[in-house]
């Protein structure tokens, strides 16, 4: 039976998806939804926002992933905090540099429905290099002893229901806390259409514990309005000094990130540089 | 009354503004619906497909003006074949350096609906430097004797409906005819995820007629997924060789495009590179 499947915001605008029903659970934290739908293929929403889907999964954990990797100063180990349908993962054992990739997801069951039904996203859910921890994030950054990332990611859900904590002072501050020398912080920080005041809540505070701060933008079809951005934050990393070797392997592996795109990525429309300019 | 008013995709997707209804008709040619709503306020839709919205107007009129407007070698002279909302002549009359402004849109109900209701979008329609011709584009693209322009645009439809003869091969060359040396052509080219193959066609039939072509991407919040494309198609310019002078001038009215966004705009995303590669 198909139907359609709505996520709404703010009883104002809606994006749907003509959709039938594969697995929809209430877990712990969040209510998780697997739909089957004719133009995204297998379709992820918690909470009934979508996530990710089959057909373009590939924008936005390219863009969460690549412009950190091919700019940290190392790529030996990284941590994505959230990411539980295994799509940023992926992308990061696709480096061969790459020795050590933590997954800290606070909701075992998103893992454990992704896994089964998306497994066309999570294929590196095998790879000996990752360590899978279920467990909360916030707690991760602020406590874990453990060695320093070259990347640390933030996959999250909006800064609403169990991902509230994700969007921070305390928690950027740990995860600054775990970056080594040369390391870069990404995260995704929302639409900037219909969020813009969430995203520029989340640059101030990123601004205010790192040294270099650049927001990123890309479309993200699935999600609602379509475009979406990225922050990198560093103390120590530029988003435009580019691996070389890194960024020629990498491009050819990619669907939408390249090296034009990384650099275009970052140009800031003038009323997003102007209401940057008003916080800082 | 507030209803949904949701455009819909082969009844796949759909995207649905919270809606009231200011004025609905059909036309001898499509139906206009003028629709009041929350997020985007005063919002244009024809045969049910969203064209505008006084808050989102912008990133579309923007980028379908500037990037031919800053680069072509004259813009004393520039044509607009349809544009009935008024949007694409406001961002041309804002250049002092252009003397004449046709723009020849089919369907005079659009006009007097939106110059009576979206008076926010177009607030150019009193410039004297502004001629307005209601009839066929396509006729007027193939027999209109007149001097040549710097700019043309297309500001069509979906090519299905009363702009179906809008994105064929005879009609870019009645647009060709029309440009003098050194000019432009830029059009809206259809989305890039649900429309890929639509885009594709565009671009060969341009490819086949001008020496130069180039697509074009950005956001457009109310179109169906939120990323657009335009292209930018010439015989004698360049969309890297850029005017300082008109650039540093307009930039500073705009609220999406400027010179950074201008050379992000043209980054292509590599599954757009290997598709175009295959046309080519």
């Amino acid at each position: 039976m198909s139907f359609w499947y709505d996520e709404t915001f703010e009883d104002k605008i809606r994006f749907g998806i003509k959709s039938r029903t594969l697995l929809s659970k209430q877990s712990e934290f969040q209510k998780i939804d697997i739909l089957d739908t004719d133009l995204f293929g297998r379709t992820l929403a918690l909470d009934e926002k979508y996530m990710t889907s089959e057909k373009d999964e590939f924008y936005y954990h390219e863009m969460l992933v690549h412009p950190p990797m091919t700019t940290a100063k190392r790529i030996e180990r990284a941590l994505v905090i959230g990411g539980g349908d295994g799509g940023a993962v992926r992308e990061l054992l696709r480096y061969p540099e790459v020795k050590k990739v933590v997954m800290v997801e606070i909701d075992g069951q998103v893992i454990e429905a992704c896994r089964e039904l998306l497994p066309a996203i999570g294929t590196a859910w095998n790879d000996p290099r990752l360590e899978v921890i279920v467990g909360d994030g916030v707690d991760y950054a602020k406590n874990a002893l453990v060695e320093p990332f070259d990347v640390v990611l933030l996959d999250g859900c909006d800064p609403i229901g169990p991902a509230e904590g994700l969007f921070n002072i305390d928690f950027y501050k740990g995860c600054r806390r775990l970056l080594g020398e040369g390391g870069v912080f990404a995260l995704q920080s929302e639409s900037p259409v219909v969020f813009l005041e969430t995203f520029l809540k989340i640059l101030k505070n990123l601004k205010s514990i790192f040294k270099t701060v650049h927001p990123y933008f890309g479309p993200v079809p699935i999600y609602i309005t379509g475009s979406w951005s990225w922050t990198y934050a560093t103390d120590s990393a530029h988003p435009f000094i580019i691996d070389e070797k890194r960024m020629s392997r990498i491009e050819k592996t990619c669907k939408y990130y390249n090296r034009d795109i990384h650099r275009a990525a970052f140009a800031l429309p003038t009323y997003i540089r102007k209401a940057i300019d008003q916080i800082s």
